[in-house]
């Protein structure tokens, strides 16, 4: 299972919005097939591994790191597949919450017959699938927030400077995060202050995540370098946004989301994006408002921190607002989940610990 | 060498101000005494090594964490008593820039025909005395800034509150780093915010660091928390501060010192403590006003940060207030020494590195 693990995770990149799946054929002690899923439309790990195995597929136990589907999509139900095939016995790590599968592929393998089993190495599968699960389960995406500051918490200068912050290799993960999220979110500050591209520029990248900003108002400039590249760019606006603004946005080629109320409110924007557009995982990349606010709503799964090891003084600015915070009682706390170095720089890894009332 | 320096650390928190000594003697590959220095005015490592070996020295290789000492002091010079006692080799960790031996030790040893080296392994053994070392050559303390802060880099929340940022295994390091200091050294703001006793807490100590506060107007009640313990205040005030709050506070019990000017500079306390109280190690537990101001003179050797796992939001006060950073370019950088993790804190041990001009 483990090696099927490490095939799932080359579609890391390139998968979405389906799940990173890989498998692996044993019969007698020996790997007679494996693969992966590696892009949408193609064929999934099952399907590639079966082909590998041939006629040894039969009698044999075949290890996927989520439950084969039991649904026609753009390809057949792999669960038939491997019935067909003849293999002995599947070893799910888990199984597949989405609707359309929900135990009817293991439920399927086994009025055939064959042996059946789900949960090993679960943790691992779901940690590799955390924004699939997320959107099936709780109908949103897994949300990262990415930040970088310096030691004394600080993401700009007071002069509003902020490039670069962290080193090389820092800036180097946070593209490999881009690469493998469905989609960057940021707030309207963050594109006039920075004007950022916010892609993935990784050599050899075949797929782009689409980038979402908060802009009540529609204050993105046409000519935003946002707007100079291929992949979408989805501008979520209040319903009354300036009209003229939105004709010339679109003509710049960015497609623009009308939400009801003056300003977007995140819940809705997420749960819009995993409905409407299948998306898995949502980096968010943002000022101290847009990312204290998604953390104060209880929106926040995972928090990336880099600090880099510089002190930019207290007139520089934070990385969270949050308002209502007074004493020490409020703090938010957070869990860290771990701890590495990026050439100078530090990245933390932290989960928000659920307040009460939450 | 490394036995020896582990005997030396054993006097971490009792030999201030003398510096930290190990020795240990050995004789056809066994050890035949070993002793390190344990308090100022007792004997020092080699006089306790020697009295183990008794005549087992007679021959033998004395290796010793730092060069002995050529002076009469409050006991006799350790290079005679290594000399009358027939060691054939002394091998030292590193010179003593203590003026008063300063090479004296090993080149009288070598007058007496005794095989002399030094420099195994100086590193450890000079950031062992660090201190000691520090105010031999520079003539200043070894000078360590302490903070507490949460992870988005706040040491209070905006009402003030402070107690506790970090958890109990941080502030167990924290009463640790006091207790191997010299003075801990606060500013009046602190002393009025938090009421602090800035004493080491810690079972079976037998010495506590002195306690250094930069006041210059004189503003510490004399009813103070710091007050109400046995180890020495020493309040550094401006040379007009009020001669009614002096004597109140002379009558509680503590010391002043006038420095010229309105403000006592930071550079020249700490010349002070070294040539008048001996002073080895500084740790600075204070607010962001003189830690940025240490900080900004260049006069701090480490900070050590504490960094607990929760978000207090930008409204709570930073760290360092460094008046005068307007760009990236004119941000204080640090080096990494070390991570590690007390508890679900994290602490970074971290070293400024030197601006242009300094």
């Amino acid at each position: 299972m483990r090696r099927a693990l490490s095939l799932a995770a080359r579609g890391r990149f390139s998968t979405d919005p389906n799940p990173r799946v890989g498998c692996v054929i044993v019969r007698d002690g020996e790997v007679v097939g494996e693969g992966w899923h590696e892009r949408p439309g193609e064929a999934h790990a099952e399907v590639h591994a079966l082909a590998a195995a041939g006629d040894r597929a039969r009698g044999a136990t075949a290890y996927v790191t989520l439950e084969p589907c039991a649904h026609q999509g753009r390809t057949g139900p792999c669960c038939v597949a491997l019935a067909e095939a003849g293999v002995a016995r599947v070893i799910a790590a888990m199984d597949d919450s989405n609707p359309l599968v929900n135990g009817g592929g293991l439920a399927y393998l086994r009025e055939q017959g064959i042996v059946v089993a789900s949960g090993l190495l679960a943790g691992e599968a779901r940690a590799l699938n955390r924004g699939f699960v997320s959107r099936m389960q709780r109908g949103r995406p897994w949300v990262t927030v990415k930040l970088a500051a310096s030691l004394d918490g600080r993401t700009a200068m007071a002069s509003g400077e902020s490039r670069w912050i962290s080193g090389e290799a820092a800036r180097l993960d946070v593209h490999r995060q881009r690469a493998a999220a469905s989609v960057v979110m940021s707030g309207i500050g963050t594109v006039l202050a920075d004007d950022p591209k916010l892609n993935a520029r990784l050599p050899g990248l075949e797929r782009q995540p689409g980038r979402v900003i908060l802009d009540s108002q529609l204050r993105t400039p046409p000519t935003a370098a946002l707007l100079q590249l291929e992949s979408p760019v989805l501008l979520v606006a209040a319903e009354h946004a300036p009209a003229d603004r939105a004709a010339a946005l679109e003509g710049a080629g960015a497609e623009i989301l009308h939400l009801p109320g003056e300003r977007p409110d995140p819940a809705t924007v997420l749960s819009w994006l995993a409905r409407e557009r299948d998306c898995n995982e949502v980096l968010v990349e943002a000022g101290p408002v847009l990312a204290g606010s998604l953390l104060q709503a209880g929106l926040v799964d995972e928090i990336c921190l880099y600090l880099a090891p510089h002190l930019m003084g207290d007139a520089a600015r934070g990385l969270f607002s949050l308002p209502g915070l007074e004493h020490m009682q409020d703090r938010l706390g957070l869990r860290l989940l771990d701890v590495r170095q990026l050439g100078e720089d530090l990245r933390l890894r932290l989960a928000p610990i659920a307040q009460q009332g939450e």
